[in-house]
C-alpha cells in the first residue's frame, strides 16, 4: 500500500474537519504518557540531551564548516554543532531534487508529508524539549505548541494543499461538437508544478508553529525547500528537517527536496532570499526584515507574518473578574511573546460597567494588576506560564518601556520584575510590565513592544477605542482583537471593525479560552489582510499560489481512446 | 427568488464543467440569428452606431470632463465621448460602496455578477461590433473573443471565485472535549471579505476577454472595481460597466462599486496604481509598465499578463501539409497580435521528416510562406482573417523587422504589405511578415515583436530547439509552446520543457484547433508559472488572494443555542 493510501484516512479526517471547522486533532495536546506512552517524555528528552554539544546528523552540500549559535534563555547549554553551508550549493541541490519530487505528484507527496509528520508526532517529547530549551517555553506550553498543535498546523496545510490541488483534474477529453461534421476531440493532461525553490524562515520564539505551516505547504505544492531557522532556534527545525529527509530517502527521492541552512550571517539568508531560483518565501519576525524581502526579494512570492498590535477593547462586561483572569492568563502566558498576545487595551477614561459596579478606569488598571500578579506569584503556576525571555533585547526593550513612565508619558501600572525559577537560577526571565495611558499616545501605541509590555489606555469613550483600533489595526497590523462588551449595539460595533480592519475578533472570552489562541482546523491565524500578516493559516491563498498548472493536449480521432504521452519528469 | 437561487444551476453548471474540463460553454459561439435572435446583429450594431460621436451615458463622482481618445484600426470615426474623472473621487466612491457590495455576501454578490453577465451576453452584438471597431478584430473574431469567449471566461471567475470561498463554512459550534469537565463550547462565524478596492486595467486588443476574468474575479470576492480600459478601447469596457452598474441599482446596491477609469494621462494611471486603498491590479499589456507596477504598486497584488516570446518547435510530423495550414493560420489569425501568437518557430537545420518526404530548413520555409499566402490572398477569407493592426506601433516594429533582413541578420520568407479591405478603404491592414534566421540570434528571439512578425530558427537538432525553447521560456516568458513530433522520445523531451518552462503545450495540432486559442472551463491561458504572466485564467490562485476570511467567536454554554451577533456591514 502507498503511503498515500496509507495516510488517506488521516488526510479525508482533515479535510471533514475544515469543512466543518468544529473542534478536531488527531494529535492529543496533553502529554498523557496512555496515549505518548510510559517512557515518551524521558526518551524525547534524552534524545534532545544526546544532540547537545555534538555535531547534528545531517549531511549537506557545500557544508563550510559548523556552527553553534543557539544560547538556551533557561541558561543551559545548548552547543548542538550544525553544518554551515553555502548558500548556492543549496540552491542547485534544491533545484537538482525538485524534478523528482514534482514527478511523483500531488499523492505521492502528500504521502511522504503524512508519513514524515506522524513520525515528528511520535518524537513530540524531544520537539517539546528542543523548543523549550531554544526558546525560553515554559515545558507545558512547550509541548503543546511544538508538538500537536505545530503538528496540526502542519496536517492543516498539506490538506488545504491537497484541497487546492484536486480541484485540478489530472486529464481530461474536450470534445467540441461541430454541427454536421464531426467533434473536435482532445486529450488534455494538467500537472500540478511547483513554482520553484521556497524559502522557510522561521523565528526565535515559535521555531515549529509557524515554520511547519509554510514548510509543508510548499512541499505539499511541489516545491523543494530550505528551512532557514533563526539562529537562536536551529534545533526544533534540524529535527523536523532530519526526519522529513529520512523518510524521502526511504522512498528513494532525493533528500535534498528538504536542507537546512543554518547561518548567523545576514548575507547568506539575503543570497538565499533574493536568488532568482527562490520562487516563494515564508517569512516570521520582525517588520524590518519583512519590509527588507519585500523590497529585494521580489522575484519570490513572500508569505509573511510580521509585527502588529494585538488590541482588546473593554466597554462593559457581566462577568468581570472571569475577564480579567483571562486577560491576566494572555498577558502572562510566555511572557508576553505570542505574536497573538494584546498589547494595547482601550478603556472609556469613565471606566466600564460590570457585574460588580462601575469600574473605574484607575480601578480597572489595578484589578488587572492584581490579576497579573495572582498569576505571577503563584510559585507553582508562575513560573511554568511564564517561562523565560527569549531574547536579550526584550530587556532592553523593558527598560525603555520603564523609562517611558519614568519620563511621564505613561503610569507604572505593575513593574516587571525577574522570577526566579526553581529549577533554572539562570533563566532570563521578567513578570508583566503593565503601564498605563491617561490618554492615547499614538507614538507608543503604533509600534509593536514585543516581550511582555502592555499599555491599558484611557480614550474618551467606547466609539473613540473602536475608530482608533480601526484605524491602528488599519496602519500597523494585528493578528488579534478582543473586545468585551454586554452591548448588542457596540458588539455590532466591534463586528464592522473587524470586518474593516480585517482582524479576527473574540468576543468577551472568560473561560479558558485566550485570545493568544488559534486552534487549526477550526481558527485561522491571521486574516491576511491588515500588515500584521499578509496570508493566514491555513486558507486557500496561503497554498494556490504555491504552484502552477501546466497543461498538455493533443488531437485525437473520435472514435480513437487517447494515446497517452510518456509523462516527463 | 434570489437572483443566486436563479442563477444557482448556470453556477452549477460552470462548477460541473470546471471539474471535468472537457468541452462546455453556455454561450454559443456562432452567431446564429435561432441561438441570438433574428435581429440580434442589427440591433447590437445599431446600439454603438447611436453611441457614436455621444456622451456615453455614465455618471461619476469627480469627471473632470469628456474625452473621445478611440481611435478604429478600420479607419471609421468612432468619437463616443466618457468621462474623464479624478482618481481620488473614484477610489473614495469605490471605498464607501465596499461595505455594501461586502455586506450581500458571496450569495448576493455571485448572483447579482451572474444576472449582469446574461445581461451582457443578451447584448453580444453589440460588444463584438464595439470590439470590431476599437481593436481592429476582424468581424467573426470579435464575435467570438468579445462576445461567448469573453462570457466564459467570466463565468469561470466567478465560479472558480466560488469554489474558493464556498470552502469555508459561514459558521461552526467549535466543541472541545475537557475530560471529566464540560466541554469548552464557542460559536464562530466566518467572513469572506474582499481585499480593498481593486483596479482592472485593460488592453487594447482584448478589451473584454483580458478584462472579464479580473473584473469579475475581484467583484465576486467582495473588492469594488475600478475599470481602467486602453484608451483606445474604452467603449467595450464601458458597455460592460454600465450593465453591471444597472443591475447593482436595481438591487438598491451603490453602483460605484463598479467605475471606469477613462483616461489618457499617465499620472491618472499611476495615481490609482499606487493609492494604499488600491488592494489588487489586474494588468494586460506591455512589459515595461507591468514592472513599473510591480516596483511602484507594492501595496497591492498584481495579476500581470505581459509580454513573451511563444515558440514552436517543429522536429518531425506526419501531416505536413495539415501542419503548415494550421501554422499558418496561427500566424495570420489577428495579423498576429494575439497574446498566444507563436513568435518563435526552431527547426533543425538539416530539416525534419515528414509524411511528404525529408522537408530542409529553406524547403519549409518556403512552404510555410506559401501556406500564410494561401490564407491572405484568399479575397473572402484574408481580411476577416486577419482583420486590421490595432496600433500604429506595429508598423514601426514591422519596419524594424524588415531592416533587420536589410542587415543581413534575418532572411526574408515572407514579405509584409497592406491587404486592401473592401468594406474599409483607410483601415490600417499588414499581411505576416516572416523572416528566416539561419542561427538563433538570441537578441531577436528574446524580445517579443506584437504583431505579425516571426522567425523561422534554424537551430543544430531538436534537443537544441528544446533547450534554447527552455531558456528563452523561463527569462523571457511565453504564454504558448506548440511541438510538432512523431518520436516518442522527444515527445517527453517536449513534456519535461513544458515543466520546467510552466508553460501550455499543444502537441501536433493539424485540425481546426490552433495554439492561439485556450477554451475556458478547459484550458488554462496561461500558467502563470514564467514572466509571461503570474497569473492563470482561471485556477485557484487567481482568486484566492483577492479575499481573507475575517472571523468572531465566543463562548456559549454547551447546553444554551447560540445567541446570533448582528452581523456588521
Amino acid at each position: 500500500m502507498s503511503l498515500f493510501d496509507t495516510h488517506r484516512p488521516l488526510l479525508d479526517a482533515a479535510l471533514a474537519a475544515l469543512s466543518d471547522r468544529g473542534h478536531w486533532t488527531p494529535f492529543p495536546e496533553l502529554p498523557s504518557p496512555k496515549v505518548y506512552g510510559e517512557h515518551a517524555q524521558a526518551e524525547g528528552q534524552a534524545q534532545v540531551e544526546a544532540l547537545l554539544g555534538q555535531d547534528f546528523p545531517l549531511t549537506q552540500p557545500g557544508e563550510l564548516g559548523r556552527i553553534a549559535p543557539e544560547r538556551s534563555p533557561w541558561g543551559v547549554p545548548l552547543g548542538t554543532r550544525y553544518p554551515e553551508c553555502e548558500p548556492q550549493a543549496l540552491l542547485t541541490a534544491a533545484q537538482a531534487a525538485e524534478p523528482a519530487w514534482q514527478a511523483i505528484g500531488p499523492r505521492g507527496r502528500v504521502g511522504v508529508l503524512l508519513e514524515a509528520l506522524l513520525r515528528i508526532h511520535r518524537q513530540s517529547h524531544a520537539f517539546a524539549h528542543a523548543v523549550m530549551l531554544t526558546t525560553g517555553q515554559g515545558p507545558m506550553m512547550a509541548f503543546q505548541a511544538a508538538g500537536p498543535h505545530s503538528q496540526d498546523r502542519a496536517l492543516e496545510a498539506v490538506a488545504v494543499a491537497w484541497q487546492a490541488m484536486s480541484t485540478v483534474p489530472e486529464a481530461a477529453r474536450w470534445h467540441k461538437p461541430q454541427g454536421k461534421n464531426p467533434p473536435l476531440v482532445m486529450e488534455k493532461r494538467f500537472e500540478i508544478v511547483g513554482r520553484g525553490v521556497a524559502l522557510v524562515i522561521g523565528c526565535a520564539t515559535f521555531p515549529t508553529w509557524n515554520t511547519f505551516p509554510g514548510l509543508f505547504a510548499a512541499l505539499a505544492t511541489g516545491n523543494p525547500v530550505i528551512v532557514k531557522p533563526h539562529p537562536q532556534a536551529i534545533l526544533p527545525a534540524a529535527l523536523a528537517v532530519r526526519v522529513l529527509r529520512e523518510v524521502l530517502a526511504e522512498q528513494g527521492l532525493p533528500p535534498e527536496v528538504v536542507q537546512l541552512a543554518a547561518t548567523e550571517r545576514p548575507e547568506f539568508t539575503q543570497a538565499l532570499a533574493t536568488d532568482a531560483a527562490v520562487a516563494s518565501i515564508d517569512f516570521t519576525g520582525g517588520r524590518a526584515f519583512g519590509q527588507w524581502l519585500a523590497a529585494n526579494a521580489r522575484q519570490a512570492r513572500l508569505y509573511a507574518e510580521l509585527s502588529g498590535v494585538n488590541t482588546v477593547i473593554l466597554e462593559s462586561t457581566d462577568a468581570y473578574r472571569a475577564m480579567l483572569d483571562n486577560l491576566a492568563f494572555s498577558l502572562c502566558l510566555y511572557s508576553g511573546q505570542m505574536c497573538t498576545t494584546p498589547q494595547n487595551l482601550f478603556v472609556p477614561v469613565s471606566g466600564i460597567a460590570t457585574d460588580e459596579g462601575h469600574k473605574r478606569f484607575a480601578e480597572l488598571g489595578a484589578d488587572l494588576a492584581a490579576a497579573v500578579r495572582k498569576i505571577t506569584q503563584h510559585p507553582k503556576v508562575g513560573p511554568v506560564v511564564l517561562g523565560a525571555l527569549c531574547a536579550e533585547a526584550t530587556l532592553a526593550r523593558l527598560d525603555q518601556a520603564r523609562a517611558w513612565a519614568e519620563e511621564g508619558r505613561a503610569r507604572l501600572l505593575l513593574d516587571t520584575e525577574p522570577l526566579p525559577h526553581p529549577d533554572f537560577p539562570q533563566a532570563r526571565t521578567r513578570t508583566p510590565l503593565l503601564l498605563a495611558l491617561e490618554a492615547p499616545d499614538e507614538t507608543l501605541l503604533r509600534q509593536e513592544c514585543f516581550g511582555p509590555i502592555s499599555f491599558l489606555v484611557a480614550v474618551p469613550d467606547a466609539e473613540h477605542a473602536a475608530a482608533l483600533a480601526e484605524r491602528l489595526i488599519r496602519s500597523e497590523g494585528a493578528l488579534t482583537l478582543a473586545g468585551y462588551t454586554t452591548d448588542p449595539a457596540f458588539e455590532e460595533r466591534l463586528v464592522r471593525l473587524s470586518l474593516r480592519a480585517r482582524v479576527a475578533l473574540s468576543l468577551n472570552l472568560t473561560h479558558s479560552v485566550y485570545v493568544n489562541q488559534a486552534a487549526a482546523f477550526s481558527d485561522f491565524h491571521g486574516s491576511g489582510g491588515n500588515p500584521a500578516a499578509n496570508a493566514s493559516y491555513a486558507g486557500l491563498a496561503f497554498v494556490a499560489d504555491r504552484f502552477v498548472v501546466v497543461q498538455r493536449r493533443w488531437h485525437v480521432q473520435p472514435e480513437m481512446s487517447a494515446t497517452q504521452p510518456a509523462a516527463g519528469a
